[in-house]
């Protein structure tokens, strides 16, 4: 067997465009709209992008554009983790090249930001890509976490170009790509290198949102996917009625993920880490919340549950991040003595008799697995890699003793059995939903008509998302007007604003409201399989967060 | 949000019969066949079940059957783990009771075998039944492990059936509650109790499978489902090309479900824990084995690859089985020691210290957490826990540590980071597939005839299920018939036979012929997320395992 039978039929996938980008392509023309600007520290990114601030925002309408059909090469690179869509990213760009101009040619650069470096490439053929349309994965032409962020690489970039007459370059990536996108846009004007670029919005975190990017592409179809294996969990917990469930779900910094998995499945717990941060909450008084949860459940007979943990939840636990920051300084300090104990008990003496009091604490408290994490699983750079650090066995653990503790004091009766699980993995290749597989198609073709629109420093911008395909409205953002300056590494730099939950934003506000019945009553809903054939309530239904976003 | 949409459209799903289960249920008849009877341990069985050995086969033609309008009151238990399914045996048992009398009442007992112990019930009502249609979990009344198997408790089944007018049981399990329902067909036919007993077969294991029963439900929703997340995951590692992802999949003894998977997913390494046991294989060659795998691929530059692990492989490790054998005997034997010792190297010291030189010798060689997971994690017994054992983590950790010697030999120059995960309740409550869906509904539906036909002791049998629903056949099989005497904790007992992967079968066969390609190059498919409404090719098509053996 070569291809699933799912494989075969989304092959077949016609994906849906917005209805302006239906028409023949060199009758969709760009219309400016005013200059634009960016909302803080204007002066600054003004400053470093002189070329490129200040642009008008594009939105495409009805219009003769024979601009459209001057033979163009273009170039497209996969940048960073993969989410759903990108090989439809790819489709879109290529469908709306070769209508343009069967002579245009599409270069994807492989492995990444560093397939334009080493100058390898794929070129995309119409057969080569019907094998990858409408299915997950970046293995088209892979990707890779190389950045492109200095002068030295531009050039590189502008002379890779240039061998194969190359004037535009579609990157898709999260927001440091599409920062970096800008940086190069700026740059190859300055040098007058003649090379248009583009960006387009991808993450499965869901934290490239701002008024003018909905949604990023992949949160969909990973949230749906995520959803579906805690419903199946949730449902395990409700028959079974023995267990309590400690899922962590992937999502960086942000809690979107586990938030959108909440919203869909109604779990008994799920911890926010933005409100963790606003509320200055200790790790112990979120054990003893969910400890309540389950003492609370344990009385109505029910000794089961389900929580969803988000994966950067430890960096918002105020004492925790400061015994993160206090290990990776005492361990760039003193790493060969650290190095030289072989013994984990040993090195765990070791760094607790150099911590600050109440960062010995914390660290007391730690279940031993989650010391030995905080020591042993280090980055490159000798970094704690938080995202490695086991939060989900850290709260069942601390919950386990906390409970022991009731039932010694005689206040707690309950049976407390736990499981964990991490999903992050699972969800970034998934076959994209309709949504992600329309939504993606639609960035990708929108982005070739910004380059017919001779435009640089664009994001491609596909919005009104919750009203059926046909009713989207296609554009272009000048990425300027979305930065901000922000220290990165002990220096200022133009970037992107990560969008962290808002918990002044409906999806929050609505979470927040239904918790404490979800926590004590059993309210799980079990979204199931993803669907491509089905209603369309069923397979075109964007995520929860977005229509609650967009709902009055 | 009370139910999600898929649920919605779900519960209007209408399960496909076999053609015969589609007449007028009073035109249903049974046709008995020839005498059956056991084909080893033929007297003993004889003996132990005089009234229900030796009966014939039953299968259901067209005919006139009067006496199905009987009225009846029937009670239903869910037996042990979830499966997917389950709730569609009770719609179609339901289904069937309603259409033959109106009159007729579904017992549902609550929480599993005790729920007929203590008398706790759920009338199953039109309206009640009617948002657990389609939907997977075992919910509707819950499920339990309870064992049925003393006289004391059938005197208690028997009393309560009488209570409510019961006079048939429907007892939905896996090996051990089949066999149970037969000996409690054996008793009530001995004390004349009047009451019929039937089984159905449940298990998403896969090891209740003979000539007379094709799989088990659940089987076949719950390897899609794990073939889903395998091929996210393997198209992840294909795209990042920087991890070996190690998944360890549910499944007990049998390795049915890791062979399904791989055959639906073609991994670079999938073990069977059968063929380590026929083949005596040691730990290390296991390790050594999938360490050449990494080798291989490292040296065609792809550093990434999937491993696949069946619940059960320690257990069919021939050293690893004698070590748990004599961990187990030494801590019975001096558990007070033992438990006196509050520090995990402390315990290492005293169980290495007790134990043979050829176990020390394993034992030493286990990683850090699997020694402490070996002495930690008892049942309420004091044995290992197998299934807690993580396998996963242990062969990744193992591999990991003999590629760095071969790195230090230079004999390998690759690169080897590793990802572990373990999938099992991701899919017992899922949606049941439409095979699922449709086969479960016919099991129930099927049982009901049984009933009606006035037999006891039988298991509610649909087969020829490679072909369309219509073309399935329906009938039952005397449990008898399928037994065998084996010794189960030290006492000879008639058992049905657990089913442990053929290495002279079709399914591993073709996967023997298949692996060293999948091994070396890149052979991933991507089933992608179960489909409900699509083409039947990819809604309704059944195991990779069932098609194979029912090929020519």
């Amino acid at each position: 067997m070569d291809i699933s039978p799912l494989q075969q039929v989304r092959y077949a996938y016609q994906p849906k465009l917005p209805a302006i980008l239906r028409k023949d392509i060199a009758s969709i023309a760009p219309a400016f709209g005013e200059a634009t600007g960016a909302p803080t520290d204007a002066d600054a990114i003004k400053a470093l992008f002189p070329h490129t601030y200040g642009m008008s925002r594009i939105t495409f309408t009805e219009g003769d554009n024979k601009a459209v059909k001057v033979q163009r090469n273009v170039g497209v690179i996969l940048s960073g983790g993969q989410a759903p869509g990108g090989h439809n990213v790819i489709s879109g760009l290529f469908d709306a090249l070769k209508a343009a101009n069967p002579e245009n040619t599409l270069y994807g650069f492989k492995g990444g930001p560093s397939g334009i470096l080493e100058d390898s490439y794929q070129i995309i053929s119409s057969e080569f890509l019907q094998s990858f349309r409408n299915t997950g994965g970046f293995d088209i032409i892979g990707s890779g976490r190389t950045k492109l962020e200095t002068q030295q690489q531009f050039e590189v970039c502008a002379q890779v170009c240039k061998k194969h007459a190359i004037s535009a370059l579609v990157i898709i990536g999260g927001d440091d790509s599409n920062t970096n996108a800008a940086v190069l846009a700026e740059y190859f004007l300055q040098k007058q290198h003649g090379i248009q670029v583009m960006g387009c919005p991808k993450t499965i975190d869901g934290d490239l949102k701002n008024e003018f990017i909905e949604i990023s592409f992949g949160f969909d179809t990973a949230t749906k996917t995520y959803s579906e294996l805690i419903g199946n969990i949730a449902r395990d917990a409700n028959s079974a009625k023995k267990y309590w469930h400690f899922i962590k779900l992937m999502g960086r910094s942000a809690s979107h993920i586990a938030l959108e998995c909440a919203l869909q499945t109604q779990p008994n717990v799920c911890l926010i880490s933005e409100e963790v941060e606003a509320n200055k909450q200790s790790l112990v008084s979120i054990v003893e919340y969910i400890a309540q949860t389950v003492r609370d459940r344990a009385e109505d007979g029910n000794n089961f549950g389900v929580v969803l943990i988000p994966e950067g939840l430890v960096e918002f636990i105020p004492e925790i991040k400061a015994l993160i920051d206090e290990i990776n300084h005492l361990l760039s300090k003193e790493e060969s003595a650290f190095n030289a104990l072989s013994d984990s008990e040993q090195r765990i003496d070791f760094v607790s008799s150099r911590l600050s009091n109440n960062s010995r604490e914390v660290f007391t408290i730690l279940p031993d697995e989650i010391q030995k994490q905080l020591l042993m699983d280090r980055d490159p750079h000798g970094n704690v890699q938080v995202s490695r650090i086991e939060t989900d066995k850290l709260l069942s653990t601390m919950v386990d003793a906390r409970l022991k503790q009731l039932k010694a004091e005689h206040t707690y009766k309950g049976k407390f059995s736990s499981m964990t699980h991490f999903f992050g993995y699972e969800g970034r290749c998934a076959f994209p939903t309709n949504f992600d597989a329309d939504y993606c198609y639609s960035l990708g073709y929108n982005a070739f008509c910004l380059i017919a629109a001779g435009v640089s420093g664009y994001l491609s911008s596909i919005t009104n998302l919750c009203a059926p395909a046909n009713e989207w409205n296609a554009g272009g953002i000048p990425i300027t007007m979305m930065m901000n300056m922000e220290v990165r590494h002990g220096e200022k730099k133009p970037v992107i604003k990560k969008a962290l939950v808002e918990l002044q934003g409906k999806p929050f506000k609505y979470f927040a409201e239904h918790r404490a019945q979800w926590a004590r009553k059993t309210c799980f809903t079990y979204p199931g399989a993803v669907q491509y054939f089905g209603p369309a309530e069923v397979c075109d239904r964007t995520t929860v967060t977005l229509t609650l976003e967009q709902s009055n």
